[in-house]
């Protein structure tokens, strides 16, 4: 297969002709119409169908983003050098070939239950156990049998410099949503300041692997699909939960995984709460696991993992994995983590910009609220020019009972309290419970977050799709779903004749005005051997062009999998095809209406 | 209009809490739905009208690529510093402030002129010419008066290091063009072999602007969409000039520039080769204004200037740049370049990797042609090891005459003479004219490229559409084509009662079956406000439910710019606002169709 799409040009290692950059891909034309075409179903699947707003934000990112964010003290692996050639290696990726390598020998049983067990739990170490089992386990150089040494933290990053200066760091966002955050009360601005609501964006991230492998499993440089879906932290309820509640998913919960026990398949609503946290994360698992099918994913090759305590994100405080299973093993596709009010909170704590929003009651009502008095004279003349400051800060939280109540316990017993950095004489303070109209409570949402790797998707949906014919092992046939399909129709005129291709430009013209995307292949090779290439692009119909339609306006489609043909008007095309594309036709259906074809490929 | 943009978040400074960083945007909802919809049109457009190969290339380059396309020495703009602060400045632009303002206050008529040409060429001055006229009008720092440095050169590439070993250097790509000369061979490959054929790229580039200004217009992270149109050096004739021979275009010379007489409206069947340098040129520069026009650039604000002989980018041997006209003066959006033979060459001189296509003859003949003709066991002798190497090298240029042109000079009249790096002596090697079936020849193939700022043509849209209702200047409008609108209609109940807000489902299935992208407003303001917002998105038509409606099934119908407004059906709406995207209908033609109806809007 990999010899297939280097030829046609799906994709290959990027900068071929300077032998090449690990980690680092190009699409060429069929591949980057995959992509564009996976990113098509992606809109249309979330964000129109779910109404959310579109962002596209910088790549480029100054460093006190992802300071706050944890990304520059904590967004990193565990390597390790060879002590006599300085090569890097990932350690977690060394201890893991190691241990698969000890379970294909002679061990006892104990040895490899233990063996076993560690492999199991290797995305929970941290960075000293790391370096425990390395050394258990005697893990030499994969290169050279030399020594390596103890892991240390790499930071994944691209670092670079903005501006002329020198002087202000910057990175590559190695994901798309701080962008989202960063902006988070303009959106919220523009979905009239209403929780929930959710961002999405598409577009490029950047991490600097230790030493990438696996092909376009994991890359430097790839396309992110992310969703930010803001919602009340008290209420993770979803309006459509209901309608989902009875679809089944295969889960591989955090106990299973210790367990060892694989995969249950559940009901969602049985699911949530005890295993899966929230009916918001519970929804998005059901949308992508839908999604993943629809794009062409076979369904008993994905399960959803939940990460294990040590394995999050800093930032998550629930995540499940859907992974895909490919030759690779099962793969990472679409992460899925509940990341609560981490990065809003760390974000307006170091920008001082507010990223809260407001939730109505549905009836507004009197409570006990605590409140704070100042003698505003008093404090004026005590703090000076301080004063406009405290008072602001404390207008800000007056809505706030948590920030309230803790300002109360600082100053029990003090002289002064610290307010926003000014020390203020708690005698001109005074808290106070107070019956008040209360509309609502001002909250920092939590996030659930979708994020898919779609260079990932797109190779599962490769892999997944390929076969060779029956009895000819040198014919590759890419299995695609019609809506990812690099290109819908092509066009085969039956022999290079005049005639024959002259019907072409009708065709085009026909194709393009139903946006049905082809490829004309003239060329004056065998109509067989134009079949096997259109099989290599995976595209699912073939209209060819024949002397015996010529007198009837008629020419055969060929449907790529099955290799029947039936014979159809030239202008039934376009609406059969969009019908198939669309899946209201099935192929089955069509051989039904028109007369089949039979014809012999060789 | 700034602050339209900004509160409808069409984009804003990124990383705005942070205090923003300059350079780098961030576009919401409508901003990034304008450029997705720019995009498609460009697709459709470009790469689908005429059959382009489209790619996605890796935006992290290592440094070879950009050390052999000259980009590490020659991709620069000239920098000055504030000798006291060290504070960045262009030094280009601050000439060209000082020049402006030096031509605003009382001059004698000679000084007057002279500033005048100093402005019109200061595009043209290397860096030397620039730190003399710097002196020359004493310019100062702009923000200290303090004096200046002398100008020296600032690389405008983004660095960063690949890989964890710290010492493989990279570059943010500042054009994604190279991403397609290094895949060269594929491409061709895809096409057959064949030339002429365009490859085309949409996606991110990066350039280290010194003090980045004018919003949008010049900004660090940026969107390209290039083409690269291979095309044999000896013929750059376009199969499709003859059908644009007669369309005129504003055309702004080298030479109309150093006269200053200003743009000339001319064909371009009549510039070819003369003012334009070739017919390929030539139809992409009518294809660029056609494209402008049709997303909404208004054609009196369309020139294409063409670049001063010292201010062409290293690689280019003419360019045209199309230029639009907007607040900040004539902005460049489109650079229409031909590059020649440069980029191919040159990578094809570092990397080995042969970068040529066969050009074969229409008829095969007989042709006299120096060939080389070896000694082979003797120079196998004499070479040992290296004389696979030398025996690859000649049959690699066995059809290249002006390489084996060059070997037989440096032969002539020494004892060996160099063939890749090995020392053969000249004895063993017989040049000698012969006669060869000839059926075609191997060249390197010349590129034109235009490339556009997807961003910049956003901002120039977004500019040209702008208007205030008359006689009220707090009304503004985006008069947007609804081509490009970030949404095409938007859905309005007359008011937020319970029978007119049950339609919109309806409304919202009929359009999302026809994929015509909306916005419902359902809040409870008044329509006339409503209205108001629906213009500043610049939305092109509005459905108004009403009561009176709801006896007939109909709504209204209302055009942005006019306000007017038709009652329709409201199964119609689809088809009819359909046909007006596509400019099948034109707004007059429906209100002949439908009924008006007179509304007063305040």
């Amino acid at each position: 297969m990999e010899e297939l799409l280097k030829h046609r040009f799906f994709y290959t290692v990027a900068y071929e002709i300077y032998g090449g950059v690990k980690g680092l891909y190009d699409f060429g034309p069929p591949g980057s119409a995959m992509m564009a075409n996976l990113i098509d179903l992606w809109r249309e699947f979330f964000i129109l169908e779910e109404n959310m707003l579109q962002v596209q934000t910088a790549a480029l990112t100054p460093e006190i983003v992802f300071k706050t964010s944890g990304h520059v003290d904590k967004f990193e692996d565990m390597m390790v050098r060879d002590v006599v050639t300085s090569e890097c290696y990932r350690a977690d990726h060394l201890l893991e070939d190691a241990l698969e390598a000890l379970l294909k020998t002679d061990l006892d049983e104990e040895a490899r239950k233990e063996a076993t067990t560690t492999l199991a739990l290797l995305d929970n170490f941290n960075c000293q156990q790391l370096g425990e089992q390395l050394k258990k386990y005697k893990v030499k150089s994969p290169d050279t049998n030399n020594d390596i040494t103890d892991p240390f933290p790499f930071n994944l990053m691209f670092s670079t410099s903005i501006g002329p200066t020198g002087k202000f760091k910057g990175y590559l966002r190695p994901e798309t949503a701080q962008g989202m955050f960063v902006n988070f009360f303009r959106l919220l601005e523009q979905n009239a300041g209403k929780l929930p609501f959710a961002a999405a964006q598409i577009g490029p991230a950047y991490r600097n692997e230790i030493a990438p492998r696996s092909g376009l499993l994991r890359v430097r440089e790839f396309t992110l699909a992310e969703i930010e879906h803001f919602v009340d932290p008290l209420d993770k309820s979803h309006p459509k939960f209901a309608s989902v509640a009875d679809y089944v998913l295969p889960l591989f919960s955090r106990v299973r995984q210790k367990e060892q026990t694989g995969i249950e398949k559940m009901t969602i609503g049985s699911a949530v709460p005890k295993t899966v946290n929230n009916e918001t994360l519970g929804y998005f698992l059901v949308r992508v696991h839908k999604f993943l099918i629809k794009a062409g994913v076979r369904p008993e090759h994905i399960r959803f993992r939940q990460h294990l305590e040590n394995e999050m994100a800093h930032y998550a405080c629930d995540c499940w994995d859907a992974e895909i299973f490919t030759s690779y093993g099962w793969i990472e596709c679409v992460g899925n983590a509940d990341r609560a009010c981490f990065d809003l909170s760390v974000h307006e704590k170091a920008s001082g910009k507010k990223l809260s929003a407001f939730i109505p009651l549905a009836e507004p009502r009197d409570e006990e609220i605590l409140v704070i008095q100042t003698n505003k004279p008093a404090l004026g003349k005590s703090l000076k020019g301080d004063a406009k400051k405290v008072f602001a800060y404390l207008e800000d939280i007056k809505d706030e009972p948590l920030k309230l109540k803790q300002l109360q316990d600082n100053a029990k017993g003090s002289q002064t309290v610290q307010i926003d950095g000014v020390e203020v004489p708690t005698h001109l303070l005074t808290f106070a419970m107070q019956t008040k109209r209360v509309t609502g409570r001002t909250v920092q949402p939590s996030v659930i977050e979708p994020s898919f790797g779609l260079g990932r998707i797109v190779y599962c949906l490769l892999e997944h799709a390929y076969f060779s014919r029956e009895g000819d092992e040198q014919r590759g046939v890419l299995s695609l779903k019609a809506v990812v399909a690099p290109y819908k129709v092509s066009l085969l005129p039956l022999v290079s004749a005049e005639q024959l291709v002259g019907v072409i430009p009708r065709l085009v013209r026909l194709l393009t005005r139903s946006r049905i995307s082809y490829k004309a292949d003239t060329t004056g090779v065998s109509v067989g051997k134009r079949y096997a290439r259109t099989d290599e692009l995976g595209i699912p119909f073939a209209v060819t062009i024949d002397f015996e339609g010529l007198s009837d306006d008629t020419v055969t489609l060929r449907e790529r999998d099955s290799t029947q043909q039936v014979r159809i008007k030239i202008e039934e095309i376009p609406s059969v095809v969009m019908k198939l594309i669309d899946e209201e036709l099935s192929w089955d259906d069509v051989r039904k209406t028109y007369p089949n074809v039979s014809v012999k490929e060789q």
